[in-house]
């Protein structure tokens, strides 16, 4: 009876849990279990198998979210979560952990442990690098994003999925974190750095000819209704390690356009090379460089391919059109990328890459830095059309600065 | 028991349903029941009274729409209707027709006789005035779609709005039969005039640059989930009579681009002025240039006040946004007014306005005309500003031609 009413799991919970409702451990197998969340929204339970290589994590979504009481958040998030991640699976096979089973009224899912990878974000502050990131992360992109829109999808299903995964309170978030409350000095939950707080003021609150551009990418974030998107793709979704990358938490998921998931993984790899610039790895930045560089391009690359392969809506064909329409996704993620390099330095929700540096010159330089050229990718949106677009926005905001 | 299965009502079904099910005749009334229905996706009975004023319409959704047998629409769209009918009644008053009763069973919907009003294509074909029409559908257009929008709307209430009206069936038929046929002459239903097909096939069918701008339109179409839209606001669904504009038909509602309405009133208003002009009436296409014209400047300037005192979006009080998202609605609007005015020539559901033209040559002309304008319409839409900018159009391919 323990599990017919939903209670927030202890870990000997998640135990017997494991046992009771898995089909996954033996019955008088000996476990063990480890809550390790340092998320915002949920609990992580991993539970091992004593004697034997076997473990599972049991995510359970608590009843409000962890990252502040303002933010009461249906359990419903759960549900999109499971199903995305089966859905994604489907897309982007080893790309995505298995899940094995949702609980609707735990609100919590069973799925693979991934305990032998890191979270990137950590690997980057480490300044680790990843062969195969560039080409795992855009095919997962392209995959996700361009399967599920309506020039792959048949329109009637896919209005299905746009109403399956409304995802009001998510959303509701990221509005306001991401799109809002940067730019406002008043109304806000903002966390400047307090050396920065009047170039804060100046260079962004006071900013109008930048508010007016975040507004428009806020109303296109609102209504364009173009692809399944992740809807919080940056480096603490991304399991890695050498030969593996796993994109996991897509419990932000909704149908919202195709440039803010790439907008966030560019604005993260950003961070990170600004972590490696203020600590002097040159190594590292160029490998960072190069992989935004090939993100964007081979981005381009596969989705064109799989745009000839896979388009079924008839218009899609029409000559000019997939160009066109890659080009509104790369103007969408370079505005995608200065406002998530704002948000995360402004805004509630820091980043490890920036709030590791202890010396107090050296992070004023790399926010300030970030923020730069962020603006520039926000402003200059509509003329970003290859990784080397991206790349000397950049290198011209380091040179200047 | 007759009315808790569902069933295709005639007359004296519908007289009993008025009897046994609304709260509106007296038990012992005498009444008489006429289908009136000319559309395609509804059966319409007007129930009377035969001894005192008093009537009530009844219009049941088949079980296969009319129009064709290809297209097989759930009923849902009656709910949708209903629905809709009583939110635009909240926002819109007197521009909407009460509504009754909704039956989910018998799939039927009880709403106000409007007998008194006539439709107003009729109305155009006859070659009458209406002082007040641009004042009334500007007053409805500008309360239904602001209103229902991001920038009025709260924007986790807006997504329940868009999850509750996804319309699949009902935009399928809008995608293939505005966007798609009417620029193909490989797999269309199209119907185009013998006289003009080559021209057809020659200024629409080969016209590449033309076709790419109609999939940028569709996929706008697709996935701009702005506000809450009609979504078939022709002539044929709107009642008029001198004092008094009624807004019928919203059973292909959804959330959709502002300019999708107001596009489809312009394009049927121009059908109106294409009528006038072939018959050699002048008086009226004056009217009509200075309609169109009226309700392009009426809906912005109304637009802009309601904004101002309405608006409860952060961001949409940004210095600049109101006229920048007022222009994109203009340039959409002017994109479906050409969609709209070319789709009823070539396409399968032709206007009267155009059909009664009964001289090949003058019938010739009238449509020729009207794609032209309307190709204008679609590849300089980025232009188009001001009531003036849409006569200008109009005028210009006029003396051209």
């Amino acid at each position: 009876m323990k599990f017919e009413k939903y209670f927030t799991m202890e870990e000997a919970d998640a135990i017997e849990y494991a046992k009771e409702r898995l089909d996954f451990f033996e019955a008088d197998e000996e476990l063990t279990c480890k809550e390790i969340g340092d998320g915002n929204l949920n609990y992580i339970f991993k539970v091992d198998s004593v004697n034997r290589e076997k473990s599972v994590i049991i995510k359970q979504s608590g009843p409000v979210a962890r990252i502040s009481d303002e933010f009461k958040l249906s359990p419903d998030r759960n549900r999109i979560e499971y199903e995305i991640l089966k859905f994604q699976r489907e897309l982007a096979a080893e790309l995505v952990p298995k899940v094995y089973n949702y609980d609707p009224i735990m609100n919590c899912t069973a799925m693979e442990d991934l305990s032998d990878h890191v979270i990137m974000r950590t690997e980057m502050i480490n300044h680790k690098k990843f062969k195969k990131f560039a080409d795992d992360i855009t095919t997962f992109m392209v995959n996700t994003l361009l399967l599920t829109s309506d020039v792959c999808m048949e329109h009637k299903e896919k209005k299905g999925f746009v109403k399956n995964f409304i995802n009001p309170e998510l959303c509701e978030i990221s509005e306001d974190l991401v799109y809002t409350e940067p730019f406002s000095d008043v109304n806000n939950r903002n966390d400047v750095f307090r050396p920065n707080a009047s170039w804060v003021k100046e260079n962004i609150y006071l900013d109008e000819a930048l508010k007016l551009e975040t507004a428009k990418l806020k109303f296109e974030f609102m209504n364009n209704a173009q692809s399944l998107i992740h809807g919080d793709l940056h480096t603490g979704s991304i399991f890695i390690k050498e030969d593996s990358t796993k994109v996991i938490d897509p419990e932000f998921a909704f149908y919202g356009p195709m440039g803010y998931d790439i907008g966030n993984v560019i604005a993260n790899l950003i961070f990170a090379w600004v972590n490696a610039d203020a600590f002097g790895k040159d190594e590292q930045k160029n490998w960072l460089e190069e992989t935004i560089a090939k993100v964007i391009d081979l981005f381009k690359e596969k989705f064109l391919k799989l745009w000839d392969k896979r388009a079924t809506e008839y218009t899609a064909k029409y000559k000019g059109f997939k160009e066109y329409y890659l080009n509104t996704v790369l103007r969408d993620t370079a505005g995608v990328t200065g406002l998530e390099g704002i948000r995360r330095i402004v805004g509630i929700a820091h980043v490890k890459d920036i709030t590791i540096i202890e010396d107090e010159e050296r992070r004023m330089r790399a926010e300030r830095l970030c923020m730069t050229l962020s603006k520039k990718f926000i402003m200059r949106r509509n003329e970003l059309k290859t990784g080397r677009d991206f790349i000397n926005i950049i290198k011209e905001t380091e040179k200047n600065l």
